[in-house]
């Protein structure tokens, strides 16, 4: 089984409207409602995959009960969610039908009393006695203290089981330090963590601040990964359109899927990279294209990089 | 009891962002959540005033959940609305921190089947039997006739209860010719229904349309109110600034509230012109502020206008 956790969940919200105007009244003409936050987004690629998924963090409110309904509804992941007083928050996505562009509004989440979160650690602690693998994803509800995912980190070392951080921020950067499997942050976290703009740089930056190995996320241009056992990069074939939406979800999934199965780091690279373009080409966000992750996945160039500097 | 018709409440959500940038990614700093639609806001108001005011209309899945157990925590309205299966639209209101401007998003509201239309309009018969006066506000959801108004118009004249209609486009001409007693509509309605700009004109061509009266608001200029007895023009003193979001729903619980009251035309139109005024000014959006309210009543400035041309 591999568990993920998401901590700020969200009931993602899909507005269409024929045009945004600041400031001005629309009427709506097609919503769609999905479960969301990243580790949720992880979970349903695993299982689309075949692997057993099961999802913990936190639920609550109305919000909360339709986000649980809905993961029910759409099946292959087991739903290990702890219950919270607060509301779990929406996400606004608007699209405008002319451009196709997306204006994103996020709810910061529930409040998080020290209570939930003991149940929670507590929940964590057993889950993960079942677990092969457990990805840690996205940011921290209110009330969470910035160093709630190294605790995380920790606990996973003590049960043995590999860890995937995968946030941003200062929950990143204290997250590294807890000395995670496996961290897979994007150029502009990577940037912001280390200071650095040249991916190769900051990825090994990022090992020496304790991650073990560094999968980082280059949008259009691939992937990036450092680990102890060398450097590699890897693109999809030729130049992707679509939708990155979830792409950076669709990677970690593929990250996971290579690591259970126990294939080898260029090959779980490869797994992530085209899990990621048959997500952008996919023709609803978030969701990926299995038959273009079939066609894609050795298409995939995997090329060795220079030994750590 | 006041009746107020709701059929496609919503449950109101405002966005406070420091400054909306379209497809951008916003995180939400404030989030309010509030029972919603035109006839709540009417019975919300005529409660405030001291009337006993019952809502019914329809409410359904979690977003209906959540305005129930809002109204029911707000106090002072009595809950008759009708389950459906669909869920209750959501509204979404955009405040730009900097400039104080809201973009609106309004969802389309439930699919309505005939099934939960005759349960709503037994409900509304059997209310009809204890009410002073009924209010119908705001749009139809997907799945009503635009006939539906009209139906309701009927239901109230066999009840001998007087009926305001407060609705716009085909919704608003199909039930002013059921010959409700008051209706409400803004310049934007009015110049729709009958194609003229000039109130006074439009306002009497909507009286030959069937309204027996008809209660014209013109924004800041106040209100222009034509009868059976004499026609009338009302305005605040002194120019108005602040929200004017809930104006009008204001403005109908004033003409309602004058109704029951008994007290005569021009006074009914001098309370809705203060409450509409007291709304713009008060802080909160579509609450109304009762000092501003008891300073202005008796202030507001009320002339008669020419015998019907």
């Amino acid at each position: 089984m591999i568990l993920t956790v998401t901590l700020n969940a969200a009931l993602d919200i899909t507005y269409r409207v024929p045009r945004l105007r600041p400031h001005g009244t629309h009427r709506v003409s097609e919503v769609i409602e999905r479960p969301g936050g990243k580790g949720l987004n992880v979970a349903r690629v695993l299982a689309s995959l075949g692997h057993e998924a099961v999802v913990t963090g936190f639920a609550g409110g109305g919000t909360g009960d339709a986000l649980r309904r809905l993961l029910a509804e759409s099946g292959g992941v087991t739903d290990a969610l702890i219950p919270v007083a607060g509301a779990t928050r929406r996400t606004v996505g608007v699209v405008d039908a002319a451009s196709g562009d997306t204006t994103q509004l996020n709810e910061p989440g529930p409040q998080v009393t020290a209570a939930e979160w003991d149940a929670f650690t507590e929940r964590f602690t057993r889950l993960l006695g079942g677990a092969a693998a457990v990805a840690l994803c996205g940011s921290l509800p209110p009330g969470l203290p910035v160093g709630s995912y190294a605790q995380l980190v920790r606990e996973a070392h003590t049960a043995r089981v590999p860890v995937l951080l995968d946030t941003s921020g200062e929950a990143l950067r204290r997250g590294i330090a807890a000395r995670p499997d496996l961290v897979k942050p994007n150029a502009e976290e990577l940037a912001g963590l280390t200071g650095s703009t040249e991916p190769l740089r900051a990825a090994r930056d990022t090992r020496r601040r304790g991650a073990r190995a560094v999968a980082a996320s280059l949008g259009p241009d691939g992937m990036l990964l450092i680990t102890t056992d060398g450097a590699w990069r890897a693109a999809p074939p030729g130049r992707l359109t679509g939708n990155p939406t979830g792409a950076g979800d669709s990677a970690v999934a593929g990250l996971l899927s290579g690591l259970v199965d126990g294939v080898p780091w260029p090959d779980r690279l490869a797994r992530a990279v085209a899990l990621s373009a048959a997500t952008v080409r996919a023709p609803a966000a978030g969701e990926f294209d299995r038959a273009t992750y079939e066609d894609l996945l050795p298409r995939v160039t995997v090329a060795e990089q220079p030994a750590a500097a």
